[in-house]
C-alpha cells in the first residue's frame, strides 16, 4: 500500500469515479495551501508535492460509495482528512528533528523549527475550513474527535516511551487513538455524506477503526523487520526514539533476555538498534504480530459482510483492508 | 486590563449576566481539558490554571448582548475562542523556549517539546470540538478562519524577523491576522448566536478587528517602555527575537542612527535591548504609536456609535475598548 503501483488494483475496481476524486483531491489540496499567502504555499507546497498514498481520502470516496462523480461534500471530506494528516505530520517532524520525509526536505528542515509547528497549524485549520464548507456540523464533529484522538494518541505514545512495562492493550490504545480514529472518521465521513447516508455510518466507522489498527501494526512490524530498501528508513528507529511498539512488547514475553532491556542504555546507535531488531525477529514475535493484524483485517472484512453494500464498494473496502496488510509482502 | 483588577469596572456593569458566563466558562475550560486522558489534564490545566485576562470571551459575551444568562450556544462560543488562544500560547511558548507565562512553568518547561506542540494541536481541536456543539456551520467557519489568520500571522512574523524594511502596512497587516482576526471572530460569533444576530454582526466584528490591531500595537509599545514590575517581563524582549514592531518602524524614520541597526549584530542581550528602547522611547516614537492604537480604538467605538445597540452593551463595548489602551496608563 506504500507505493502508487500497489493502489493501482484498487483504482482499477473504482474507475473513472475514483480516479476523478483522487485527481481532484490533489488539486483542492493545492489550493488549500495557496490560498493562504506565499510563505505557507511555499511550505504546505513542499508536504503536499511529497504526495503519499492518500489513503485516507481514498476511504472516504470508497465508504461514500460513489459510483458515480463524487459530490463536492465527500470530496471536501475527503481533502480535509488528508489536511489534518498532513499537519500531524509535519508536527512529527518537528518533534523527532526529521530532515526528510518521502524522500524530500521537511518544512521543518526547509524553513525550521517556527515554520514547521505554524504551517501545522494552519493546514490544521485548513481542515476544518475545508470541511465546514459542507455545512454538515456532525461531520466537523467527527473530525474534531479524531483530531484530538490523535493528539491525546501522540501524548500517550510520549508518556509511554522508554517504558519496559507497556502492556498489549495499552499498545492498542495508543494505535487506536494516533492512527484508527482518523481512519474511522474517514469512512464515517464517507458514509453519512455518500450514498450509504448515516444507516451504515457506524458499520463502517467500525471497519475504517479496525483496519486502522491493523495498519499501524503493520507500520511497527516494518520498522523492525524492514527491508531497508523497501521502507526507505533504517531498521529500529522506534526502538531508537523509545516508542515501545507491538514486536517488542511479544518479544519481551519470548525471550527474557529482552525483558531485561532498556531502551535509553542499551539501543544507543542505528547499530545496536538493528542487532536487537534482529533479536527481536529471533523470537517469532513479528509472526505474531503480523497475525494480531491479520485479525483485526479479518475483522474489519467480517463487520461490513452482512451489510448489504453494492458487490463493487464491498470489493474495494475488501481490497483496501488486504492491503494495510500486504505492504512489501 | 492585564489584571484581573481591571476587569472590574467591566463586570460592575455588565453585571450578574456577565460575572455568570465568565465563571462558566473557567468551569467549561477546565472540563474541556480533563475529557481527554490525564497527560493532558495535567498539561493543560496548568496552562488554564495560569489565567489570564479572558479577554475573548468576554467580548463574545458582550457582543452578544445578554442580558439575561449567555445561552449555551454563546458559552460555547466563548470557550472556544480562549481554547484556540492558548493553543497558540502553548505553540508560542514552545517556538520562544519559554519557560514562564504569567509565572506559572509553561507546558513546554513542565513537559518538554513534543507534549507542548501536542498539548497545543489537542486545545486546537477542542475549540473546534467546542464550538461545533452550536450545531452552527457559520460558527465552525469564522473560527477557522480566525485560526488559518492566526498562523499566518506567524508565518508573516517569521519571514519578518531582522528586517530592516518592514513598512507600517505590513506590520498593521501582520497585527490584523496575528491578533485582529480573533478579536473580530469573537464578536462575530458572539453577535451571532447571540441577541443582536447577523444583522449587526458585521459592524461587531469590524468593532473587533479595530480594537485587537489597537492590543497589538499596545503590547508592543509595553515591550518597549515596560514598566518591567508591571508587564512582568524585560522590556526589548521583541528586539532580541528580531520580531519588529511600530515603535521600532516608527522609531528608525525619526533617528537616522536607528536606521542603520541591524538587530542581529546590535542587540544581543538584555542590556543592549534595553539600551535600544531608551533610544526609540527619546525619538517619541512610543507617544506616536500609542496614538496610532488610539485612533484605532476611536474609529472602533464609531463604528458601533450609530448601531442603535442597547445602553448598556454599547457602554460595555466602549469600556473594553478603551481598557485595551489603558492598560499600565
Amino acid at each position: 500500500m506504500s507505493t502508487q503501483a500497489q493502489l493501482a488494483p484498487i483504482l482499477e475496481v473504482g474507475g473513472e469515479a475514483l480516479r476523478r476524486a483522487m485527481a481532484e483531491t490533489e488539486v483542492r489540496l493545492r489550493a488549500a495551501a495557496s490560498e493562504h499567502g506565499e510563505a505557507l504555499a511555499g511550505f504546505a507546497d513542499g508536504t503536499l508535492s511529497a504526495g503519499g498514498k492518500r489513503l485516507r481520502p481514498m476511504l472516504v470516496y470508497i465508504s461514500a460509495g460513489s459510483q458515480a462523480a463524487a459530490s463536492d461534500a465527500v470530496l471536501c471530506a475527503g481533502v480535509a482528512v488528508e489536511l489534518l494528516h498532513m499537519a500531524t505530520l509535519v508536527h512529527d517532524d518537528v518533534l523527532d528533528n526529521a530532515d526528510l520525509r518521502r524522500g524530500r526536505p521537511t518544512v521543518f528542515a526547509a524553513g525550521g523549527r517556527g515554520a514547521a509547528t505554524t504551517t501545522g497549524d494552519l493546514l490544521f485549520s485548513r481542515a476544518f475550513a475545508v470541511l465546514v464548507r459542507t455545512g454538515d456540523a456532525d461531520a466537523v464533529r467527527t473530525l474534531s474527535r479524531a483530531s484530538s484522538a490523535l493528539a491525546r494518541g501522540e501524548l500517550v505514545q510520549r508518556a509511554d516511551a522508554w517504558s519496559d512495562s507497556v502492556t498489549v492493550e495499552r499498545y492498542l490504545e495508543r494505535c487506536e487513538l494516533k492512527t484508527a480514529r482518523l481512519f474511522e472518521a474517514a469512512c464515517r465521513l464517507g458514509a453519512s455524506l455518500g450514498e450509504p447516508g448515516t444507516s451504515a455510518a457506524d458499520a463502517l466507522a467500525d471497519f475504517g477503526r479496525r483496519i486502522g489498527v491493523a495498519f499501524q501494526i503493520f507500520d511497527d512490524v516494518l520498522d523492525v523487520s524492514g527491508p531497508v530498501e523497501r521502507t526507505g528508513k533504517a531498521r529500529g528507529t522506534d526502538l531508537l526514539d523509545g516508542t515501545v511498539t507491538l514486536p517488542l512488547i511479544l518479544a519481551r514475553g519470548l525471550d527474557p533476555s529482552l525483558a531485561d532491556l532498556d531502551l535509553r542504555r542499551d539501543v544507543t546507535d542505528a547499530a545496536t538498534a538493528e542487532a536487537i531488531c534482529d533479536r527481536i525477529a529471533a523470537t517469532g514475535a513479528l509472526e505474531d504480530a503480523r497475525a494480531s493484524a491479520l485479525t483485526h483485517v479479518k475483522q474489519a472484512k467480517a463487520g461490513i459482510a452482512e451489510l448489504g453494500l453494492p458487490a463493487k464498494q464491498k470489493q474495494l473496502l475488501d481490497l483496501v483492508a488486504d492491503g494495510v496488510v500486504e505492504r512489501y509482502a
